[in-house]
């Protein structure tokens, strides 16, 4: 039997005794969830393990941490719309045709009117755990998304809405997230609050603290790393442990508050105190980034379906190893049976020792 | 003896039976109230009552609605502290030694580090009654305030932080002011929130009801007029009656809620469904515009003193009536005194009828 | 009889017998002067002798030194056509009024598309001596000037096309002085270059270098201080005598060469090394600015007229010198009459050596 | 004996006749040419014949017109400088990288200060005549190039200077390229004009005539299509012939006046009214790009040898034809003894008849 350990009470407990999150969906809604951010594009080196200025092969992917998470959740059979507005070209083209093929609903797609480009990710995978990124970011199509794109209606249809942080970094986007942010209170729609910071078209720390704050207080559902949390916290109480963080975002509503260790797993903390740790499965990583998306796809698809917290997480971690032993993100989503087929796996290796405490 | 009109119980009351506001100030705080948003410059024509095209000859006076709040709640003795920035050119000296002479605090007015100018506000008189403004509001150094301006520090100083929502029509000004009620919050200083909208530097309305309503939602006093009401609420109920507004507001937390009506007056609501309605003091009018500020600072004098809700509105009234006769605003506004000493010879002359109840 | 020095024989010489300077224009074409460049707004104070934070009362005239040279023109009795760009507010309606007024042609005078304003500037009178401005340019109209609202039509039906440097600052406004230059050259008519150098809107002295060159290479006057001229030549020959500067500028063209000296006078260089240098006429100054257009305007009405080079000086440094005594500039332009009677008088009281030489 | 048609005489003749181009290099100077403008970034998709949106993986290749051009006069031994900005990055690392394996000097390649990245040039490879490009130039390296960053003594090294029209499309890289030009005047440098008109980031078609005509009328050498001669002459005499545009840029000063006419070849017409046209050779071509600066290389090559115009025609066109052979451009451009081959092999097989006469 899988255990996992909970931080509450210092003891490993079975996945079957697990609370069940606090969260509540309206199964009467016909969209599971509907993201908001950024759709952009990879150029993944096919010659890596040098450096960027060297590698002079590119595969080119759909990408976009929520793009990546909304063809995560559609292979997990989960049904996602999308608040976006994409470049009026070929690459604008590519990315919508991909979302069709996946099952994402493009109905809220939008071209960009003024010349915008979808964001370019050139990644440098120098060996399997070190890597960088070459961005172009300037005039992006992810950050116009105009508050008249986000409509009342489409937000009322989804069981919930995914707000990336990276769409508060700039007007007008910056508006279009709060303004679905306003609608989601006004129309019952739990949000889930992926901090995703990413250190481009931001202009300094408060600002980061102003936006993130002001999202995450509204927020059922919380995601991001330690270093997410600080930015997000840094103007009201700065310095706060994980539990501490997980008990301040609860105070002011959130249902779970994940904290994301990157190499070392992650941490979900439920109302009541209650708190479970995941170590990442076991893989051979042939890079080190684009597990958070498969680990938010598939942590979020437990979430939907009302498992018990500790089977999201591991759900979660096991999705993230299956994406940083491939060579891109979106187009290497698994199935639900993937995984499980990969967990049954490991544990018939490793034991149920997969997932263990962690004390921060 | 002084009647107003609740339109709560449909009946007159006298004033001393009127409620006290549900606000508390902390006593212990040496500052009595930090304003944030823009001091700026008013050149009213001296040979007014023509167009602005053949006007030839300006008084330069200092202006921008919360400078003029400051000023008039200076000269009713309360000490106040500003958040600004002004240009680093003669009229930033002009603002600022306008500041210090009447006693305002200018230790968080800083200079524009970019060559912003402090906005002007060429004046139109054409009559008692109309009158238009030709605005120079471009690099303008009042929406150039920083987030790195606002220290928690000043705003634990003081009993309340009143913010101008023209402070948040644009970057960097507007995370400033997001960034000063968030440490408001943290610091447990009340906010009052004038709305003050200027169809200036605002981008879309959809802009304009997401960060009203996200300050407005955070703040113990709004006021505004029923347009700016209806901006602020846009999004998530249009079409409310004042009293609806009042009550979605005081959900949210605020104690008081102004609903100005321009020329016919202005209604308070106070929590407990309590509203009293006050109509203009009779006077002989030159322009049509200023009345505001005075209102503004009489009635958080009244508010700030822990009057009853009626004698804070006919205090604001009357002060409103004195600014809309003089050439000016800032310069002119009245002290205690004067401002009881003009409610009294009205009182001789209109008898205690002068508020009066309104059915919206 | 008057007499001035000619620094070139190094000897006095009767006004009569001063050359005639090298331009010819043709008398056939109905405007004699076509001016581009900017319309802006003066205010000046009326409690001046104090700095510009102090002073209360200020005064609205027409300014900018092309509008100035063109109202000067005018009350001369030459017919000015405009090239400019004008706010579509009450300021550009006031400065359109007093070019109708005036009798200059406002056919190519466009109202702005975009918000942008008129240019103030405050000027801070200190004493006689002393001054300094205090401008708004920000989003200004006379740099939105666009090449769509040059027409080869209207340069080809003026005699000569006075460009102002200060229109190369920015872009588009830069684009359209170019476009001008290079019409008026395809349709043979005469530029006149007025330096105009303004500290403002420029980005580095190279950009000065690049585009004041590129047209004083191909007029036929250029007019500007020692400090101009040594902006406009400082990628190619720095550090030139104003003989040196006056022959660079003929080899390329060039048949009048004017430098300014402020209070000490000006020099002209004609063709073929004759030059004469004048002093300004006595005055008791108000101000020490606008002398400069008052200059222009007398100068260049010498030049369309055929006059001798030294009379043209004479009448530009008469012109200059009641300038300086006004308290402002475009409304206090002299007729030809007033301008020779002040000069009569002068010569009445001071004798014919009002104008000398001056040895650089 | 190879033969091309002369224009001129409307007679065929051998290249032993053709008389030398009108231009003189000062053999005593270090560097063959100093090129200024764009280095960029090629990415050509490796599974091309199909929609850009279709093509999933591309090839990076050093990119942009000079670039191009400095490369392949590298490779056939000429010593050639640049002036530029790169990306503060990696593809800034490799394209410094491949320059200096190409031989050229990067001593005025200066990288970006303020984030701008390298452009990128997707193409689109639809079939051997049909391409289209979809590029990133936004906030771009090569139009950050400053004034600041060019030096008279490296123009003065130089036997050349190249200005690539597309730099004069933005400031500050406008201004950069305009006082290079006034430089190379004052040091009697003969400038090679290469219109290279690109449809990006110009704002107006006036600005593109009113540019292109200030730099062409100071060149040695304008090269350019007919639309691009179009653009040039839009403002001063529209609808020119090329034997008339040939004339009228001599006329200003040019020696050497080239129009290509793509897929038809080109006219290079000198002074004293000779001119070759020449076809070109023929190839199986794998794309429609990227034969230009081909051409531009080998022709320029010519030139700087002191060849015969028409050698120079013939090399150039050769050039051409062996770049649209190929899947990129700068890494594939020819050495000398590479087009001679082929030049040879084509004679063999089609005859001397590979140039010929052309009505235009």
């Amino acid at each position: 039997m899988f255990k996992c350990w909970s931080t509450n009470n210092h003891s490993y407990q079975t996945l079957e005794d697990a609370p069940m999150p606090m969260l509540e969906f309206d199964a009467a809604r016909p969209l599971d969830m509907v993201l908001l951010g950024r759709v952009a594009i990879d150029l993944n080196p096919e010659d890596y393990y040098q450096s960027l200025s060297q590698s002079g092969t590119y595969k080119k992917y759909l990408g976009g941490s929520p793009a990546n998470i909304a063809v995560g959740l559609s292979r997990l059979q989960k049904k996602c719309g999308f608040f976006a507005r994409v470049s009026a070209d070929q690459f604008g083209d590519f990315a919508l045709r991909e979302f069709k093929r996946e099952g994402v609903d493009t109905s809220r797609i939008y071209r960009c009117a003024h010349g915008e480009k979808l964001g370019l990710t050139f990644t440098e995978i120098l060996s399997p755990n070190e890597s960088s990124i070459l961005m172009y970011r300037d005039n992006i199509a992810d950050l116009s998304l105009e508050p008249g794109d986000i409509d009342e209606a489409y937000i009322q249809s989804a069981k919930a809405l995914l707000v990336s942080g990276t769409a508060l970094a700039q007007s007008p986007s910056r508006e279009a997230a709060l303004k679905a942010v306003q609608l989601a209170q006004k129309t019952g729609t739990p949000i889930v609050f992926d901090i995703d910071y990413r250190p481009y078209n931001w202009k300094s720390t408060d600002e980061i603290a102003v936006y993130c704050h002001l999202v995450a207080e509204k927020s059922a559902v919380v995601l991001g790393s330690r270093e997410e949390y600080d930015l997000t916290e840094a103007l009201v109480r700065p310095g706060m442990t994980n539990a501490e963080s997980a008990a301040y975002w609860q105070d002011k509503g959130a249902g779970v508050v994940v904290i994301k260790h990157g190499k070392k797993g992650s941490t979900a903390y439920a109302k009541y105190g209650t708190s479970y740790t995941v170590k990442p499965f076991p893989v051979k990583s042939l890079k080190s980034f684009g597990g958070g998306d498969g680990y938010a796809s598939a942590f979020l698809y437990g979430l939907l379906e009302g498992w018990p917290l500790a089977d999201c997480l591991e759900l979660g971690s096991a999705s993230a190893s299956l994406l940083v032993a491939a060579h891109g993100c979106a187009p290497f989503m698994p199935t639900l049976q993937e995984i499980q087929a990969y967990i049954r796996g490991c544990k018939q290796e490793y034991g149920d020792m997969v997932a263990h405490g962690d004390a921060e």
